[in-house]
């Protein structure tokens, strides 16, 4: 009887697609406008969804007040009103695509959970593009 | 060739999370505001998910005129505009968290589907908050 | 030169709408299934609507971190997971409509407003039902 | 290492649910009002969830450019302002239902798409009704 | 002290817009795809401002149980799952446009209300483009 | 007999609230994380207002294929995916809060307009953060 509660947050960042072992006309013929120098950014929509067994006792799978907790010190204290590629240092190394970036958040918040429970997430960078992800 | 078909509703209804065999101290430390003898509130948003084979004939998983009436019977009739704890013979013995009446509201709607049919639920308990939950 | 600045908050509370100089028969009359004795509830989504100059120097009509403190302190604190009818004062003689409510937290909020600014207040009850405000 | 990357599109179409082989009545009684020989309307909303490996060099799992304008090519200028019935061939000997409009689209998307790359879709008949298909 | 009451409705239509009295150039030129001959259509979303005194009795404006019903007779009775330019007599000479539709309905609801009570309506022909009118 | 027509679009930026003027310690004081010197970022959707008389003859108060065109070429073009700061001449000497865009998105585009149409903006920074202005 597994149930999978789901909490959304939010954080604003700025970011590049870019690639400096790449030219500027092969950074723009992949990432076009996103590839701005001077950075663009977006308010990112988070969804982190866990999955597990009701607890008899109190009825939840999981607190929503420590997930929330948890989101905020993981993600939004990295991320939000941060520039990603200059300031996270996840992404000194890695494009901060969407997909990298809901990886990146993933790998952040699996070891801070219960082993038995399952973590899947869903990221919005603009209201009409989103990645999932479920490790 | 399965599909899933979606249909929304929703009901207003009152609610507290406490257990009477805890201490008001032990009912706080775990459910905080939500444990508020006075009750409080929500507007459950319910998205219900029926998956089967479209019926080559009408062209329909199933009608949704059918499932809405059906969600309206035995969810809404039942729940909308009601204390939960206080007047809804389930919650008698179950503490009323967003997982516990996810199942309850499963456990109402699946006897009345075609057994060939996959149930799938979702609730919205805030804009932020929700659980899913598929049997 | 007047702009004005909006800030969502959110507040889920249970209500009843009831006068107890009616009969049973008047309440149920009027108010119908929202005159349920045993409450209902809703997650109330507030907008409140600043107007003012932009303050040259910092670029602000008002900082929204002080009016989100603030819609804090005067009206989620007091209504937040709370029972309208039985908790927050301003309702022991007031009916909760969504109508009185918007009344009510208007008028905590504009003597806190530096007096040059005009104050206008939405409060969605549902999705579907919101009632606006303007002193 | 799978992400799924989704991307958000609309179309607005006309259409009524009709089997010429039916009489009128057993149209009425099947379709009601979306029989209705005069046609209505939707406003389409689609989202077409794309599942794959990270490329490790552009950080994506598909350009969102390229999925943008694929939509635009084998679905929108297909659907958009059309009479689906009357007017979009898939459609000429099917009942244009949700179901069976989201494996038309499906049938259309994935041909174009990396083999290797799973296709899943989501169509919005109205906000409260919706289909999923994964093929 | 106006408070303003609001309520949501939807209606789903077919229409084209479309001058007899123009070649079908002139139409093409000015409409664009929306002149095509065999219909488009959209969800409508519909809302309804009520402007008016609290009741002191009540806390109502307006009694929304009342206000809901009226849209259902006046409009959606009217209007939903038709095609406005060949089944509802406002549009057999007037082009059903966001702007004339609004005005129609304006002019269907005003003298259903309460004389003393401000009608204001907001009509979204899709989520990106709407349409507002007070009289 | 005015009607309003309203038209959504969206741009994403970076900007970052600073004043050059001021020492570091008062831009945080101020603007905290907002003044972060990498920058941070907005999905900026920003709905644009025209109020005029219907024209007879074609049923539109203004053509919202040239709202949404004039919307790209003087906001859009100028800046999504750009830094607000560092790119937007506009800014070069103003600090981009949402009273300040909003402002400047207005007296780009209120020249274009017919005069004889009114025009009001609103702009949201985030889903809880807006701004409105009408000249």
């Amino acid at each position: 009887m597994k149930v999978t509660v789901s909490r959304k947050a939010h954080f604003n960042a700025a970011h590049r697609l870019y690639r400096k072992d790449w030219s500027d006309e092969q950074n723009q013929a992949v990432y076009g406008k996103c590839s701005n120098p001077h950075y663009h950014g977006h308010n990112y929509e988070l969804i982190v969804h866990i999955t597990g067994d009701i607890d008899p006792e109190t009825g939840y799978v999981m607190d929503m007040k420590i997930l929330k907790n948890l989101i905020k010190i993981e993600v939004e204290d990295k991320m939000d009103h941060k520039n990603l590629n200059e300031e996270v240092p996840e992404f000194f190394d890695k494009i901060p695509t969407a997909e990298n970036i809901i990886v990146v958040i993933y790998d952040l918040l699996k070891p801070k959970l219960d082993p038995s429970h399952e973590l899947s997430i869903t990221l919005y960078e603009t209201p009409r593009n989103y990645v999932s992800y479920s490790g």
